[in-house]
């Protein structure tokens, strides 16, 4: 029953799918493009659901819910929106056995349809902010589809704000992507660069987007979470506009930002290995699996009474446990099973244990192996558990510590982005068109330009010319 | 600003939009038959998710995510439900700028596109039973919309299971009916009616379809939840078999359940008053709005500062709780805002008030008004959110006894349905055909054959034939 897992270095995308199908998280559906995610992969995005959504509701963000189909004419109101949207629609023909007056198009992503609302919801200065989260589906033709990161169909939120100045929508935009940035790197264990997107990779309908980018084990990069300045634009072709204090009409400026069930494929490509997924205890659906050993009926009796106690235990503590007591699968099935799981530690109790008062912990992570009494097994579990936390976003941060180049030359650029990958920060003079040659020879495209040491002199990796800005060039999912 | 909203008895229907705008629960939205649910609308339906979820999940249930497209040829396997679903589908027929080979329909319900998946996941007993639920919007072509109770898309959980025996599928069915029950009549304050459909009513597809019906205040019935036992139906189409113990190859038992954003329809429909919504504190989004009163700048500082402190008290009682601070909105106003919206229990506060160490207390479902010590304030909130719960139900259910009739003869059925309308309980025979023609001439529909007082010997109230079941007609939302 040990299926041979492909390893990452041999073929990182089969070993992707592998792992994915291995540890049941998801699997295709009888729908191109479209996944199925199995309840042990959706268990995942709920804990990441859950503290996301306290996170915003904390920062007086508010749930509501919108329709999924957005009237054609709508979508074709803000020119650059619908120009980005486009190729990927689904669009709804028939409706109620007939021909539709007015396509309806199934929401890509939710401006226009949300604005709409906002129109009518707002006059006055006194109803700003207004602060709208939205959990749903959204569709986007992918003609290649990969789990997680492209579907077409993918769960995700959208945030929506109208604010009084620019000031503010901006402070919104920042305030998001620092939420992100926690939810990713201290939830997920995931270290990120996050910065601003070049005009060319921004949200189509944006003024700027803000992004954090990861870094996964074959040395790409991993779009997490966007947040958008919209500055009037929506609010322009959507009249949103306000009453201000001195009584004067004007429009509102717009925040919008997301993140979806790509995170998963993040979790998944960052934390890996060839046994495997490894799931950060914060949100692993199952933090600690239990597996008792018996050699006969008279000794299992006194094993599973001993892990049910040690299972109630742990419950209280809320702690996210699972006994498994099966019996028609061998003990070596059920510790591969669990390892492909990426159960952050696994305890092992028989008869020997039992004598002892002990039991055996194995971290998933490292694999390393402890006898531990137990006395201390609550004590030693939280302290594993934080430890597991910490360890997985250290060395993903070496990772890509490891994997970032600072490149000076346009030779230097084309032989490391070969032979290296990783991330290289380069000099760019802030034309298009030598990022398009850029992305057209190699394939990189630029990251962002870092909030954090992207101001810098320097001359532009492809023309040469002066420049005041690093950025990030990478290959990407 | 106090809007003057339609009665109840002069205008059921015009009420019930009234009270949902002046509640700012939901609107309609430029898509015809969709609705947009407004923040304190989606706050109600979380309340009720987060508990209807935790039941579930306390039973075995697990959630999972399926696709919202299912591929044409999918939904046309199953013969009765396709025939009854066609006419309410809405058709994909483009996507990524194609005319599709097969056209996708958005799912109106999931029994196929998750069934295939059950096919695959299903070989062994062991695998059995097999516990799913999704929380997901579908999509119903409707043409005469209304709010909650019948929206082209709307949101809801639908339950899947598979089992080995028949007994074991009908057992979960009918647990499925308890809980939906206990979260009807616990949480959400109303009685309902437990029973099965007859063969014309029941769910396209399935063997038996259980149901839980609500009186309206306009005394009509209805649907709040269903729960099917599908029989094999599904698990032929699908080929959804598995080994038994003995190794032989057999088709599973399934069921299928639901309940939606529909239970926001019924708490309006069935609690409202001429004043707005009132909330069962269970679900109540907000269960205690504090209004500070103040007569100038001086006292304003010092009345804030105590709804602070009392905000926070509750708080930390896990109450849930707001502070209505606006100075631009007169206390009349607010008065009149908290109470459309169904807040349980007012709390008003001013100097008077600060001097006596004491805050006057408003239940809105009696209006009964009193002063009460800060000192007790924490118990005599308790009590009261216990009070205004227990008195809904009973007041709902006393209403819907009161409107119940037992009728012997097709002259007093009519009647009764033309004068009183209600719950009318007679005999029926069990012909379609008589059904259908008590449906054609007065439009009362069978809504169940009660679990409870069912089974009873008498006449069909149509055929005058001899009959051995009771069942409830009533008009119907």
């Amino acid at each position: 029953m040990a299926v041979k897992i492909t390893s990452r270095s041999e073929n990182f995308s089969r070993w992707y799918i592998e792992v994915i199908k291995e540890a049941d998280l998801a699997e295709y559906s009888p729908v191109r493009g479209c996944i199925v995610i199995k309840p042990y992969g959706y268990a995942l995005w709920e804990n990441i659901q859950k503290i996301l959504d306290e996170k915003l509701k904390a920062t007086g963000h508010k749930n509501a819910y919108f329709p999924l189909f957005i009237p054609e004419s709508f979508l074709k109101k803000e020119k650059e929106h619908i120009e980005g949207f486009s190729p990927q629609l689904a669009v709804v023909t028939y409706g109620g056995g007939k021909q539709l007056e007015e396509n309806l198009i199934v929401r890509p992503t939710s401006e226009t349809i949300i604005y709409a609302s906002f129109a009518r919801w707002i006059k006055s200065w006194r109803d700003l902010p207004l602060l709208i989260n939205q959990w749903a589906n959204v569709v986007r033709w992918e003609l290649r589809p990969r789990f997680f990161l492209r579907t077409m169909e993918f769960l995700w939120q959208e945030g929506h704000t109208a604010h009084a100045s620019h000031k503010e929508a901006e402070k919104e935009a920042l305030n998001i992507l620092k939420i992100y940035r926690q939810l990713v790197e201290e939830e997920l264990a995931i270290p990120v660069v996050a910065g601003v997107k070049s005009e060319k990779e921004k949200f189509a309908g944006a003024l700027r987007t803000f992004t954090i980018e990861a870094m996964t084990q074959d040395k790409k990069a991993l779009q997490m979470g966007t947040s958008h300045d919209l500055g009037q634009n929506f609010a322009r072709v959507f009249n949103i506009s306000f009453q201000d204090e001195k009584g004067n009409s004007r429009y509102v400026w717009q925040t919008s930002w997301g993140v979806s069930t790509r995170l998963i494929g993040g979790i998944i490509m960052v934390h890996g290995d060839d046994k495997g997924i490894v799931l950060p205890p914060k949100v692993a659906p199952i933090q600690v699996v239990i597996i008792p050993v018996w050699p006969n009926e008279i000794e299992k009796k006194r094993v599973i009474e001993k892990t049910r106690e040690i299972k109630e235990k742990l419950e209280t503590e809320k702690i996210r446990v699972l006994v498994d007591e099966r019996d028609y699968v061998t003990f070596g099935e059920k510790h591969y099973e669990w390892e492909k799981k990426g159960v952050p530690i696994r305890i092992e109790i028989g008869p020997k244990e039992l004598v002892a008062s002990q039991v055996v912990l194995v971290r998933r992570d490292t694999g390393e192996k402890k006898a531990t009494l137990e006395t201390e097994l609550i004590s030693e579990i939280r302290r594993d558990l934080e430890a597991i936390q910490v360890d997985l976003y250290r060395r993903a941060l070496n990772f890509q510590r490891k994997n970032t180049y600072e490149v000076f030359s346009w030779d230097e650029f084309k032989k490391m982005i070969k032979t290296k990958r990783g991330f290289l920060k380069a000099s760019w003079c802030g034309a298009g068109e030598c990022e398009e040659a850029i992305k057209k020879e190699t394939k990189a495209i630029i990251r962002c330009i870092p909030l954090e040491g992207g101001k810098a002199e320097g001359n532009c990796i492809f023309c040469g010319k002066s420049s005041t800005r690093k950025v990030i060039f990478a290959l990407s999912y």
